[in-house]
Protein backbone atom coordinates (compact mmCIF):
# COMPACT_ATOMS: atom_id res chain seq x y z
CA UNK A 1 0.00 0.00 0.00
CA UNK A 2 2.90 2.11 0.82
CA UNK A 3 4.88 1.03 -2.37
CA UNK A 4 7.25 -0.50 -0.35
CA UNK A 5 8.71 -4.34 0.66
CA UNK A 6 10.58 -5.22 3.45
CA UNK A 7 11.66 -9.00 3.60
CA UNK A 8 14.36 -10.54 5.90
CA UNK A 9 16.24 -13.66 6.78
CA UNK A 10 17.77 -14.71 10.13
CA UNK A 11 20.21 -17.85 11.02
CA UNK A 12 20.40 -18.35 15.36
CA UNK A 13 20.15 -21.41 17.36
CA UNK A 14 22.49 -20.53 20.46
CA UNK A 15 24.62 -18.03 22.47
CA UNK A 16 21.48 -15.99 21.98
CA UNK A 17 21.58 -13.03 23.99
CA UNK A 18 21.62 -9.36 23.96
CA UNK A 19 24.89 -7.56 22.42
CA UNK A 20 23.97 -10.37 20.18
CA UNK A 21 25.45 -13.81 19.28
CA UNK A 22 25.54 -16.53 16.86
CA UNK A 23 23.21 -14.59 14.43
CA UNK A 24 23.01 -13.36 11.09
CA UNK A 25 20.01 -11.37 9.94
CA UNK A 26 19.44 -9.83 6.84
CA UNK A 27 16.76 -7.44 6.30
CA UNK A 28 15.87 -6.22 2.55
CA UNK A 29 13.75 -3.51 1.08
CA UNK A 30 13.45 -1.56 -1.25
CA UNK A 31 12.49 1.48 -0.08
CA UNK A 32 15.03 4.48 -0.66
CA UNK A 33 17.97 4.85 1.98
CA UNK A 34 21.20 5.47 2.13
CA UNK A 35 23.76 4.05 4.65
CA UNK A 36 23.69 6.47 7.35
CA UNK A 37 19.51 6.36 6.96
CA UNK A 38 19.47 2.71 6.71
CA UNK A 39 21.37 2.74 10.09
CA UNK A 40 18.93 5.63 11.83
CA UNK A 41 16.17 3.14 11.04
CA UNK A 42 17.80 -0.01 11.83
CA UNK A 43 19.79 0.60 15.52
CA UNK A 44 16.19 1.77 17.30
CA UNK A 45 14.44 -1.65 15.98
CA UNK A 46 17.47 -3.90 17.20
CA UNK A 47 17.14 -2.55 20.45
CA UNK A 48 13.77 -3.20 20.77
CA UNK A 49 13.85 -6.59 18.79
CA UNK A 50 17.14 -8.78 18.85
CA UNK A 51 18.13 -7.48 22.23
CA UNK A 52 15.58 -8.42 23.76
CA UNK A 53 15.35 -12.04 23.22
CA UNK A 54 17.32 -14.74 25.43
CA UNK A 55 18.01 -18.41 24.19
CA UNK A 56 20.98 -19.25 27.29
CA UNK A 57 22.56 -15.78 28.28
CA UNK A 58 25.36 -16.24 26.30
CA UNK A 59 27.09 -14.17 23.69
CA UNK A 60 29.32 -14.31 20.92
CA UNK A 61 31.62 -12.14 18.56
CA UNK A 62 30.33 -12.76 15.27
CA UNK A 63 26.84 -11.77 15.18
CA UNK A 64 25.67 -9.02 12.65
CA UNK A 65 22.48 -7.46 11.66
CA UNK A 66 22.01 -6.19 8.00
CA UNK A 67 19.70 -3.70 6.06
CA UNK A 68 20.20 -3.79 2.76
CA UNK A 69 18.16 -0.61 0.84
CA UNK A 70 18.82 -0.79 -3.20
CA UNK A 71 15.51 2.27 -3.46
CA UNK A 72 13.90 -0.02 -6.30
CA UNK A 73 10.50 0.45 -5.26
CA UNK A 74 10.93 3.95 -6.72
CA UNK A 75 8.89 5.87 -3.60
CA UNK A 76 9.63 9.62 -2.44
CA UNK A 77 10.17 9.29 1.37
CA UNK A 78 7.90 11.47 3.06
CA UNK A 79 7.60 11.60 7.22
CA UNK A 80 4.19 9.56 6.71
CA UNK A 81 5.88 7.02 4.83
CA UNK A 82 9.09 6.27 7.01
CA UNK A 83 6.89 6.01 9.83
CA UNK A 84 5.23 3.04 7.97
CA UNK A 85 8.55 2.14 6.87
CA UNK A 86 9.91 1.93 10.49
CA UNK A 87 7.16 -0.30 11.33
CA UNK A 88 7.25 -2.29 8.43
CA UNK A 89 10.78 -2.88 9.64
CA UNK A 90 10.04 -3.41 12.71
CA UNK A 91 7.59 -6.09 12.65
CA UNK A 92 9.87 -7.96 9.74
CA UNK A 93 12.42 -7.97 12.90
CA UNK A 94 9.94 -8.85 15.65
CA UNK A 95 9.33 -12.00 13.62
CA UNK A 96 12.56 -12.51 13.29
CA UNK A 97 13.87 -12.37 16.80
CA UNK A 98 11.04 -14.19 17.78
CA UNK A 99 11.60 -16.97 15.43
CA UNK A 100 15.26 -17.16 16.93
CA UNK A 101 14.15 -17.93 20.04
CA UNK A 102 11.41 -20.69 19.35
CA UNK A 103 14.32 -22.25 17.08
CA UNK A 104 16.62 -21.81 20.21
CA UNK A 105 18.76 -25.23 20.94
CA UNK A 106 16.32 -27.38 22.76
CA UNK A 107 13.54 -25.29 23.09
CA UNK A 108 9.70 -25.95 23.22
CA UNK A 109 8.13 -22.64 24.63
CA UNK A 110 8.64 -18.99 24.30
CA UNK A 111 8.26 -17.08 27.35
CA UNK A 112 6.74 -13.77 26.51
CA UNK A 113 7.86 -11.91 29.05
CA UNK A 114 6.26 -8.25 29.98
CA UNK A 115 7.08 -6.02 32.95
CA UNK A 116 4.76 -2.42 33.86
CA UNK A 117 4.73 -0.57 36.73
CA UNK A 118 8.68 -0.03 37.16
CA UNK A 119 10.61 2.75 38.39
CA UNK A 120 11.79 3.43 34.85
CA UNK A 121 12.56 1.64 31.49
CA UNK A 122 16.20 0.69 32.36
CA UNK A 123 14.97 -1.14 36.15
CA UNK A 124 11.95 -3.11 33.92
CA UNK A 125 14.84 -4.14 31.33
CA UNK A 126 16.90 -5.44 34.03
CA UNK A 127 14.04 -7.36 35.54
CA UNK A 128 13.10 -8.94 32.50
CA UNK A 129 16.73 -9.80 31.27
CA UNK A 130 17.40 -11.89 34.84
CA UNK A 131 13.72 -13.24 34.53
CA UNK A 132 14.81 -14.39 30.92
CA UNK A 133 18.02 -15.79 32.11
CA UNK A 134 16.97 -17.72 35.12
CA UNK A 135 17.72 -21.55 35.31
CA UNK A 136 15.33 -21.81 37.57
CA UNK A 137 12.59 -19.67 35.67
CA UNK A 138 13.57 -21.74 32.58
CA UNK A 139 13.52 -25.19 33.91
CA UNK A 140 10.25 -24.73 35.16
CA UNK A 141 8.55 -23.31 31.59
CA UNK A 142 10.36 -26.93 30.42
CA UNK A 143 8.11 -28.49 33.20
CA UNK A 144 5.43 -25.96 32.38
CA UNK A 145 4.59 -25.19 35.84
CA UNK A 146 3.37 -21.37 36.83
CA UNK A 147 6.12 -21.18 39.58
CA UNK A 148 5.32 -17.49 40.67
CA UNK A 149 8.21 -17.90 43.11
CA UNK A 150 10.58 -18.59 40.97
CA UNK A 151 9.98 -15.26 39.01
CA UNK A 152 9.28 -13.40 41.45
CA UNK A 153 13.06 -14.64 43.05
CA UNK A 154 14.53 -13.67 39.84
CA UNK A 155 13.00 -10.39 39.09
CA UNK A 156 14.21 -9.55 43.26
CA UNK A 157 17.64 -10.31 41.98
CA UNK A 158 17.82 -8.31 39.07
CA UNK A 159 21.08 -6.04 39.01
CA UNK A 160 21.47 -2.49 38.16
CA UNK A 161 24.48 -0.23 39.27
CA UNK A 162 25.88 -2.07 41.34
CA UNK A 163 22.20 -2.92 43.71
CA UNK A 164 19.34 -4.22 42.93
CA UNK A 165 16.44 -3.28 41.40
CA UNK A 166 13.29 -2.09 43.32
CA UNK A 167 10.48 -4.55 44.11
CA UNK A 168 7.74 -4.44 46.64
CA UNK A 169 5.96 -7.74 47.16
CA UNK A 170 3.10 -6.50 48.38
CA UNK A 171 2.51 -4.34 45.06
CA UNK A 172 3.24 -6.95 42.83
CA UNK A 173 1.34 -8.83 40.05
CA UNK A 174 2.02 -11.44 38.41
CA UNK A 175 0.14 -13.03 35.72
CA UNK A 176 0.61 -16.14 33.23
CA UNK A 177 -1.15 -16.30 30.17
CA UNK A 178 -3.45 -13.28 31.59
CA UNK A 179 -4.18 -15.55 34.92
CA UNK A 180 -3.23 -13.87 37.82
CA UNK A 181 -1.34 -16.18 40.15
CA UNK A 182 0.06 -13.67 42.46
CA UNK A 183 -1.13 -10.28 43.81
CA UNK A 184 -1.52 -8.09 46.67
CA UNK A 185 1.62 -9.46 48.19
CA UNK A 186 -0.03 -13.63 48.26
CA UNK A 187 -0.72 -16.28 45.65
CA UNK A 188 -4.16 -16.34 44.42
CA UNK A 189 -4.48 -19.84 44.46
CA UNK A 190 -5.40 -19.44 40.95
CA UNK A 191 -3.20 -22.41 38.77
CA UNK A 192 -3.13 -21.34 34.83
CA UNK A 193 -2.31 -24.64 32.57
CA UNK A 194 0.69 -23.63 30.37
CA UNK A 195 0.63 -25.79 27.40
CA UNK A 196 1.19 -24.67 23.48
CA UNK A 197 4.68 -23.39 22.09
CA UNK A 198 4.38 -20.10 23.86
CA UNK A 199 3.48 -18.51 27.54
CA UNK A 200 2.88 -15.27 28.54
CA UNK A 201 4.95 -13.76 31.85
CA UNK A 202 3.07 -10.50 32.68
CA UNK A 203 4.98 -8.82 36.02
CA UNK A 204 3.24 -6.02 37.00
CA UNK A 205 5.53 -4.21 39.73
CA UNK A 206 2.88 -1.14 41.02
CA UNK A 207 5.77 1.06 41.41
CA UNK A 208 5.97 3.65 38.21
CA UNK A 209 5.48 4.16 34.74
CA UNK A 210 8.92 1.64 33.42
CA UNK A 211 8.14 -1.11 31.15
CA UNK A 212 10.17 -3.71 29.35
CA UNK A 213 9.18 -6.70 26.96
CA UNK A 214 11.51 -9.51 26.47
CA UNK A 215 11.65 -13.21 24.69
CA UNK A 216 13.28 -16.31 26.32
CA UNK A 217 13.69 -19.99 25.39
CA UNK A 218 13.18 -22.47 27.96
CA UNK A 219 15.95 -24.63 29.07
CA UNK A 220 15.55 -28.36 28.12
CA UNK A 221 17.42 -31.39 28.10
CA UNK A 222 18.48 -30.30 24.51
CA UNK A 223 19.80 -27.82 25.23
CA UNK A 224 22.01 -29.94 27.92
CA UNK A 225 22.52 -32.52 25.05
CA UNK A 226 23.36 -30.17 22.15
CA UNK A 227 25.49 -28.51 23.86
CA UNK A 228 27.48 -30.89 26.34
CA UNK A 229 28.27 -33.38 23.18
CA UNK A 230 30.21 -30.36 21.04
CA UNK A 231 33.10 -31.13 21.44
CA UNK A 232 36.10 -28.63 20.36
CA UNK B 1 47.04 -27.15 69.17
CA UNK B 2 45.91 -23.33 70.00
CA UNK B 3 43.44 -24.90 72.11
CA UNK B 4 40.26 -24.29 70.68
CA UNK B 5 37.52 -26.35 67.92
CA UNK B 6 35.74 -25.02 64.67
CA UNK B 7 33.17 -27.18 63.59
CA UNK B 8 30.21 -26.23 60.49
CA UNK B 9 27.51 -27.97 58.64
CA UNK B 10 25.96 -26.47 55.71
CA UNK B 11 22.76 -27.35 53.91
CA UNK B 12 22.40 -26.42 49.99
CA UNK B 13 21.07 -27.99 46.81
CA UNK B 14 20.20 -25.35 44.21
CA UNK B 15 19.94 -21.41 43.85
CA UNK B 16 23.13 -21.63 44.50
CA UNK B 17 25.08 -18.49 44.06
CA UNK B 18 26.34 -15.11 45.69
CA UNK B 19 24.07 -13.21 47.78
CA UNK B 20 23.19 -16.38 49.38
CA UNK B 21 20.85 -19.41 48.09
CA UNK B 22 18.67 -21.93 49.91
CA UNK B 23 21.30 -22.81 52.12
CA UNK B 24 22.05 -22.95 55.53
CA UNK B 25 25.42 -23.37 57.44
CA UNK B 26 26.24 -23.02 61.15
CA UNK B 27 29.34 -23.27 62.18
CA UNK B 28 30.29 -23.45 65.83
CA UNK B 29 33.70 -22.68 67.75
CA UNK B 30 34.77 -22.99 71.43
CA UNK B 31 36.78 -19.85 70.72
CA UNK B 32 35.60 -16.98 73.28
CA UNK B 33 33.87 -14.40 70.67
CA UNK B 34 31.15 -12.25 71.15
CA UNK B 35 28.05 -11.43 68.57
CA UNK B 36 30.44 -8.22 67.24
CA UNK B 37 33.56 -10.15 67.11
CA UNK B 38 32.18 -13.33 66.09
CA UNK B 39 30.48 -11.18 63.11
CA UNK B 40 33.58 -9.19 62.33
CA UNK B 41 35.41 -13.26 62.02
CA UNK B 42 32.71 -14.38 59.74
CA UNK B 43 31.56 -11.37 57.24
CA UNK B 44 35.11 -11.48 54.93
CA UNK B 45 35.33 -15.10 55.76
CA UNK B 46 32.07 -15.53 53.86
CA UNK B 47 32.81 -13.06 51.02
CA UNK B 48 35.98 -15.51 49.85
CA UNK B 49 33.97 -18.82 50.57
CA UNK B 50 29.78 -18.99 50.15
CA UNK B 51 29.68 -15.69 48.27
CA UNK B 52 32.74 -17.37 45.62
CA UNK B 53 30.42 -20.32 44.52
CA UNK B 54 27.29 -20.82 41.93
CA UNK B 55 25.36 -23.72 41.51
CA UNK B 56 22.94 -22.18 39.08
CA UNK B 57 23.27 -18.50 39.10
CA UNK B 58 19.92 -18.22 40.71
CA UNK B 59 19.72 -16.82 44.62
CA UNK B 60 16.54 -17.51 47.54
CA UNK B 61 16.26 -15.02 50.14
CA UNK B 62 16.10 -17.89 52.85
CA UNK B 63 19.95 -18.13 53.52
CA UNK B 64 22.02 -18.51 56.62
CA UNK B 65 24.91 -18.54 57.31
CA UNK B 66 25.38 -18.69 61.61
CA UNK B 67 28.64 -18.64 63.76
CA UNK B 68 27.97 -20.01 67.31
CA UNK B 69 31.05 -19.15 69.87
CA UNK B 70 30.43 -20.44 73.08
CA UNK B 71 34.09 -19.55 74.63
CA UNK B 72 34.05 -22.86 76.32
CA UNK B 73 37.61 -23.86 74.94
CA UNK B 74 38.54 -21.26 77.79
CA UNK B 75 41.87 -20.09 75.68
CA UNK B 76 42.80 -16.22 76.31
CA UNK B 77 42.34 -14.25 72.78
CA UNK B 78 45.54 -13.29 71.53
CA UNK B 79 46.28 -11.44 68.36
CA UNK B 80 47.93 -15.12 66.89
CA UNK B 81 45.21 -16.90 68.03
CA UNK B 82 42.81 -14.91 66.31
CA UNK B 83 44.74 -15.04 63.06
CA UNK B 84 44.64 -18.82 63.70
CA UNK B 85 41.32 -18.80 64.65
CA UNK B 86 40.38 -16.68 61.19
CA UNK B 87 42.23 -19.63 58.93
CA UNK B 88 40.31 -21.96 60.56
CA UNK B 89 37.27 -20.21 60.38
CA UNK B 90 38.10 -19.74 56.74
CA UNK B 91 38.93 -23.83 55.98
CA UNK B 92 35.85 -25.10 57.89
CA UNK B 93 33.49 -22.73 55.55
CA UNK B 94 35.81 -23.01 51.77
CA UNK B 95 35.60 -26.95 52.33
CA UNK B 96 31.73 -26.33 53.11
CA UNK B 97 31.30 -24.13 50.16
CA UNK B 98 33.26 -26.49 48.05
CA UNK B 99 31.01 -29.35 49.64
CA UNK B 100 28.06 -27.47 48.59
CA UNK B 101 28.35 -26.85 44.64
CA UNK B 102 30.11 -30.92 44.50
CA UNK B 103 26.83 -31.19 46.36
CA UNK B 104 24.59 -28.83 43.53
CA UNK B 105 21.66 -30.19 41.98
CA UNK B 106 22.83 -32.70 39.04
CA UNK B 107 26.30 -31.54 39.53
CA UNK B 108 29.00 -34.13 37.93
CA UNK B 109 32.16 -31.85 38.76
CA UNK B 110 33.23 -28.66 40.41
CA UNK B 111 34.65 -26.32 38.29
CA UNK B 112 38.07 -24.37 40.02
CA UNK B 113 37.97 -21.20 38.47
CA UNK B 114 40.72 -18.77 39.35
CA UNK B 115 41.36 -15.15 37.20
CA UNK B 116 44.31 -13.84 37.82
CA UNK B 117 46.50 -10.62 35.87
CA UNK B 118 43.44 -8.59 36.04
CA UNK B 119 43.36 -4.90 35.86
CA UNK B 120 41.54 -5.10 39.36
CA UNK B 121 39.89 -7.72 42.05
CA UNK B 122 36.84 -6.44 40.87
CA UNK B 123 36.80 -7.14 36.98
CA UNK B 124 38.74 -10.58 38.16
CA UNK B 125 35.63 -11.41 40.43
CA UNK B 126 32.95 -10.22 37.30
CA UNK B 127 34.49 -12.27 35.00
CA UNK B 128 34.94 -15.26 37.25
CA UNK B 129 31.20 -15.13 37.85
CA UNK B 130 30.39 -14.86 34.40
CA UNK B 131 32.36 -17.72 33.49
CA UNK B 132 30.98 -20.22 36.73
CA UNK B 133 27.56 -18.88 34.97
CA UNK B 134 28.10 -19.25 31.16
CA UNK B 135 25.21 -22.01 30.31
CA UNK B 136 27.89 -22.99 27.69
CA UNK B 137 30.70 -23.37 29.56
CA UNK B 138 28.98 -25.33 32.60
CA UNK B 139 27.41 -27.67 29.38
CA UNK B 140 30.75 -28.21 27.85
CA UNK B 141 32.41 -29.43 31.78
CA UNK B 142 29.59 -31.79 31.82
CA UNK B 143 30.62 -33.14 28.58
CA UNK B 144 34.17 -32.73 29.46
CA UNK B 145 35.35 -30.42 26.97
CA UNK B 146 38.33 -28.16 27.13
CA UNK B 147 36.18 -25.72 25.08
CA UNK B 148 38.94 -22.73 25.55
CA UNK B 149 36.66 -20.71 23.19
CA UNK B 150 33.32 -20.99 25.81
CA UNK B 151 35.73 -19.76 28.67
CA UNK B 152 37.13 -17.12 26.79
CA UNK B 153 33.93 -15.65 24.84
CA UNK B 154 32.13 -15.96 29.04
CA UNK B 155 35.51 -13.76 29.93
CA UNK B 156 34.97 -10.92 27.47
CA UNK B 157 31.12 -10.82 28.03
CA UNK B 158 32.01 -10.06 31.93
CA UNK B 159 29.54 -6.87 32.98
CA UNK B 160 31.04 -4.55 35.32
CA UNK B 161 29.81 -1.18 35.68
CA UNK B 162 27.60 -0.79 32.63
CA UNK B 163 30.64 -1.92 30.44
CA UNK B 164 32.64 -5.20 29.82
CA UNK B 165 35.92 -6.18 32.17
CA UNK B 166 39.23 -5.80 29.72
CA UNK B 167 40.40 -8.72 28.14
CA UNK B 168 43.73 -8.74 25.44
CA UNK B 169 43.20 -12.07 23.45
CA UNK B 170 46.86 -11.81 22.79
CA UNK B 171 47.93 -11.53 26.45
CA UNK B 172 45.45 -14.04 27.80
CA UNK B 173 46.63 -17.66 28.90
CA UNK B 174 44.15 -20.09 29.68
CA UNK B 175 44.76 -23.80 31.24
CA UNK B 176 42.91 -26.89 31.94
CA UNK B 177 43.82 -28.58 34.93
CA UNK B 178 48.00 -26.87 34.50
CA UNK B 179 47.68 -27.65 30.84
CA UNK B 180 47.89 -24.56 28.93
CA UNK B 181 45.32 -24.57 26.01
CA UNK B 182 45.18 -20.76 24.92
CA UNK B 183 48.30 -18.62 25.09
CA UNK B 184 49.95 -16.19 22.93
CA UNK B 185 46.56 -15.41 20.69
CA UNK B 186 45.99 -18.83 19.53
CA UNK B 187 45.07 -22.18 20.91
CA UNK B 188 47.91 -24.39 21.89
CA UNK B 189 46.93 -27.66 20.55
CA UNK B 190 47.21 -29.49 23.83
CA UNK B 191 44.00 -31.29 24.87
CA UNK B 192 44.25 -32.66 28.49
CA UNK B 193 41.45 -34.88 29.56
CA UNK B 194 38.88 -33.68 32.06
CA UNK B 195 38.32 -36.75 34.20
CA UNK B 196 37.45 -36.87 37.63
CA UNK B 197 35.32 -35.00 40.25
CA UNK B 198 37.09 -31.54 39.85
CA UNK B 199 38.67 -29.58 36.79
CA UNK B 200 40.72 -26.58 37.83
CA UNK B 201 39.87 -23.73 34.74
CA UNK B 202 42.83 -21.09 34.87
CA UNK B 203 42.88 -17.58 32.86
CA UNK B 204 45.33 -15.12 33.38
CA UNK B 205 44.85 -11.66 31.49
CA UNK B 206 47.98 -10.70 31.89
CA UNK B 207 47.04 -6.94 32.69
CA UNK B 208 47.52 -6.48 36.07
CA UNK B 209 47.48 -8.15 39.43
CA UNK B 210 43.93 -8.64 39.90
CA UNK B 211 42.83 -12.11 41.25
CA UNK B 212 39.72 -13.91 42.29
CA UNK B 213 38.55 -17.39 42.81
CA UNK B 214 35.14 -19.32 42.23
CA UNK B 215 33.66 -22.64 42.41
CA UNK B 216 31.15 -23.74 40.13
CA UNK B 217 28.78 -26.55 39.28
CA UNK B 218 27.92 -28.14 35.75
CA UNK B 219 25.03 -27.70 34.35
CA UNK B 220 23.56 -31.36 33.45
CA UNK B 221 20.78 -33.74 32.60
CA UNK B 222 19.96 -34.24 35.86
CA UNK B 223 19.67 -30.08 37.23
CA UNK B 224 16.70 -30.03 34.27
CA UNK B 225 15.31 -33.03 35.28
CA UNK B 226 15.32 -32.06 39.41
CA UNK B 227 14.12 -28.22 38.75
CA UNK B 228 11.43 -29.15 35.67
CA UNK B 229 10.16 -31.89 36.62
CA UNK B 230 9.18 -29.72 40.61
CA UNK B 231 5.81 -28.20 40.47
CA UNK B 232 4.55 -25.68 43.08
Amino acid sequence: MDGFTVGGMAKGAGMIHPCLATMLVVVTTDYPLDADEADWFLRPTVESTFNRISVDGDTSTNDAVLLLANGASGVERTPERDASFAEALREVCADLARKLVADGEGATVVLEIGVTGAVSDREAEAIARRIATSPLVKTAAFGRDPNWGRVLGAAGSAPIDGTFAQLDPDRVTLAFNGVAVYADGAPTGERPTLEGVSCAVDLDLGLGTGAAAYLASDLTYDYVRINAEYTT
